[in-house]
């Protein structure tokens, strides 16, 4: 894990726990694999949603060290690990948390089983926290929302007409519903009541849709010119918020936009640095900033409604800090 | 599913009834890529896990059109579809069944997430099935096991030492797994006792061993030149149970195979030719069909040592066939 979270022992060291137990899960027949999902569990990686879940479990009730939070957070964890092993197929991505991505060192062969291979530690290792509990239907069905998200992008491919409600849509799966998870988990098996759950789950699905159109946003941000990934995204057809914002503005740049885009996947740079300038003069970037201060604002709402205590004010602040970061 | 099973209206029905919830599992944001997998589900698979859990449930006393064991046969061929997606963008396949695999028509992106979503599916309609059961948990172990052999088989490539043991440990895993779990799935659920279960355990793993080495072995006896994804296999390096008994026959042939494989990716199709005659010509084929009947035999035993009725009839006549079978 990156050491963000060195500054608060309370969730460092259960973070620590969480990722023995992800290293337990990734032990596999073939060593070298297993050393590269090792490092990647290890190296990098914020451990976003494992610490949302277990300070949520604290938050409400939850003693330090709970093995069943400890092995549930290293379960979402997993899984979260399983599907960015499968985007960088998808993506071609050479690069994840800083270390050469699976499917670049070992190739897309071995990129698929070793996704395949998360997603089955991750069902092992689920039975181990939870057996019998309803909540392997939550995660069953977490898992297909997930799913639906990234089919739906994939739908939405090229398609400058986008709306904002087909935006919010593919993120409240891509992103949202691991979070979403997390937070409904750390509040239901901490003993928190029916209500505390909803309203962790509220939390969780607000934070990670305004997590994900600030990833959005820092996209336009950034250096004078569109990193790597936002190139690729674009010239796959994966337009974030603020484009999609500078296209549904009444203005000049919308239109300029819209005759660019169409070259489709013959973008080149050029053309890339210059959708660049356009979201930027058209306002879109403050727009979604805004629109990602309302769902932190409803995060924090929700947040509000549950046990006052240290580690909800942690999560306070930490929600407030995630609005703010920029990397 | 093909016909095969049409002279046998009990276990047809119940096939039909598998497709029938297979079909309702497979419901998803895009509808193209849904229309795929249902023509994957009900085109030209031949249903065999499906039909072997059905049976043996059957031997062991269930009653047609069991609820239960109809979820289980669906979600065994889900789980068997899921890896089918994944192996086929693993060896570029541009056929599936008969038809356009789903990695050749949409392109292995979504591939990825078609294997994805059937593994949900899978998840999802096990929970629905057998929620509470320790089953669940045979389940990842047998998923974890079919991963295991694809990644032994990996591990592998180009090995001409490959042990026979080698081979087997890696056919039990991508093979025999899902065999056995049909088998003992069938037992357990239609109430049979541990040993019985055990027994249809033994049953499903030797025949899926035995139906893979006839797959192997059919590479060898088909037209006068190897298929295409034969030669696609021996350029990956994947070495079949025949390549690897003419390699370890002591005999004149194992040295010039040597020799030629030596060229790992670079073999042209004369190579790939001589490769077949040398190992027609070094006995290996019979010797694989021998190895092939030993464990044919096995699964007869075990066979024999469940009840005696029809079905039991009926399963020991369909092992007895697919060690002729031709195509």
């Amino acid at each position: 894990m990156n050491n963000q979270w060195q500054s608060y022992p309370f969730i460092s060291t259960q973070l620590n726990s969480v990722n023995q137990c992800i290293q337990e899960k990734l032990k596999c027949s073939n060593q070298e694999l297993q050393d590269a999902l090792v490092t990647m569990a290890t190296n990098g990686g914020k451990y976003l949603r494992p610490a949302i879940l277990l300070t949520i479990g604290q938050v409400c009730g939850a003693k330090d060290d709970n093995d069943q939070l400890i092995k549930l957070a290293a379960s979402i964890e997993i899984l979260h690990m399983a599907t960015l092993v499968h985007d960088d197929i998808v993506d071609d991505s050479p690069k994840r948390r800083g270390a050469v991505s699976i499917q670049s060192r070992f190739g897309k062969d071995i990129a698929v089983y070793a996704g395949d291979l998360l997603f089955t530690a991750f069902f092992d290792l689920l039975l181990e926290a939870i057996h019998g509990s309803k909540y392997l239907e939550v995660n069953a069905h977490a898992m297909r929302k997930i799913l639906d998200g990234e089919l739906g992008q994939m739908n939405q491919r090229f398609n400058t007409k986008q709306s904002l409600d087909d935006y919010l849509d593919d993120v409240n799966g891509k992103t949202a519903a691991l979070f979403q998870l997390a937070a409904q988990e750390g509040a239901h098996f901490a003993g928190g009541d029916e209500d505390a759950v909803q309203h962790a789950a509220e939390f969780g699905q607000k934070l990670g849709i305004a997590f994900q159109m600030l990833d959005d946003i820092l996209d336009y941000t950034g250096d004078d010119q569109l990193n790597k990934p936002v190139m690729e995204d674009l010239s796959t057809g994966v337009y974030s918020l603020p484009l999609l914002m500078a296209l549904q503005a009444d203005s000049p740049q919308s239109t300029t936009l819209e005759s660019i885009l169409a070259k489709g996947n013959q973008l080149d740079e050029n053309d890339m640095n210059q959708i660049r300038q356009l979201v930027i003069e058209s306002g879109a970037v403050e727009q979604s900033r805004e629109l990602a201060g309302k769902f932190t604002q409803e995060a924090l709402e929700s947040l509000s409604a549950l046990p006052d205590n240290k580690y909800n004010r942690f999560l306070t602040k930490m929600t407030k800090k995630l609005l703010k970061r920029t990397i």
